[in-house]
């Protein structure tokens, strides 16, 4: 059967590890790729190629940017003193089409997951107390997911930044459990970030 | 905004691209690469270019095959007297789960739809009609998809491969309207071949 083949297998399991792309849905993308007109499937692999060559990571909040520091970090009209943790660019990235929040952004690029090997040092989380050090930041909204990752995240920056004197604040639960800031639309998360409540 | 940068649009258009793949979903998928691992990217791009190059389309049937002629048209044991018209690869893959069909295919690999400028030529509906003067099928089992377009290929083929003295049938409609074989489970496809009806 085709599927068994190892090219195609291999295909199949590199969309697997797509985020939401389930054993049916790649196996569904691969055949399309494999049987579009020639130049779609190139045209694909190019632009991930160029997409990873031209998009680097913001020296100052480590989201993804084609300008280092990235256009939020540089923007001077900004509340320098709001400091809001996301976990992932995308989540940046749905706050600011919520148009709510004008503060800038750390992204950690994951949340803390022992059993896949992520501690503080993958999280980028001693470069985040360096920063809170500098002394601008005043309050640090943590906004990372209402997974259990997330929440543990959340719990153990909580205890991390406190000491340094900046209040530390969790955006309130409008978001639905088990869910991520990119899946929830702007009004809800516009209540989330407003009902944020102070932690501890 | 990460977003208007032309390389990321380009990657998102090119994830968009792709069969049930809306614009939230290929912007999920861009970002998800564009921050993944180093290595994550590249080796979907390489299972692309792997898999593009490996699988060919097996001249008699137009299926995706590693071999040409592919494993099911080299089958003796197969019933080469039915033979069974689907769209896509994924449809023949579909109706081989199910396990319920014993006969060979012929992939069309698109349906037709003058607006998108695909018509019998590219179907490879002249082979078909070649393939059938050999005398050996004594069936043609339309299964193209139970949309506009899969039926108006049908209708078209009902047409057209009539004259040369073959049985023309259609699957039933157990596969539901609107829907594509490869979204079909398996018993529903096994009742769609059983219930399959003359045509005209």
């Amino acid at each position: 059967m085709l599927l068994d083949t190892p090219a195609v297998e291999r295909l199949i399991e590199a969309f697997r590890r797509l985020p939401g792309i389930g054993k049916r849905s790649a196996e569904r993308l691969a055949l399309h790729l494999l049987s579009a007109p020639e130049g779609e499937a190139e045209n694909l692999s190019k632009a991930i190629g160029e997409g990873r060559k031209r998009i680097t990571t913001c020296s100052r909040c480590r989201n993804l940017t084609e300008s280092d520091p990235c256009p939020i970090c540089d923007d001077a009209r900004r509340d320098a003193s709001l400091l809001c943790v996301v976990e992932r660019p995308a989540g940046a990235m749905a706050l600011e089409k919520g148009g709510g929040f004008n503060g800038l952004y750390y992204v950690l690029n994951g949340a803390l997951n022992p059993l896949e090997g992520i501690g503080p040092d993958e999280l980028g989380i001693e470069r985040l107390r360096v920063r809170l050090r500098e002394g601008i930041v005043k309050e640090v909204i943590l906004a990372t997911n209402a997974t259990a990752e997330g929440e543990a995240t959340a719990l153990y920056l909580s205890r991390q930044l406190a000491e340094g004197g900046v209040n530390v604040s969790r955006i309130a639960h409008g978001v639905p459990m088990g869910s991520g800031l990119e899946f929830t639309d702007s009004a809800t998360l516009a209540h989330a970030l407003q009902g944020r409540s102070a932690m501890q």
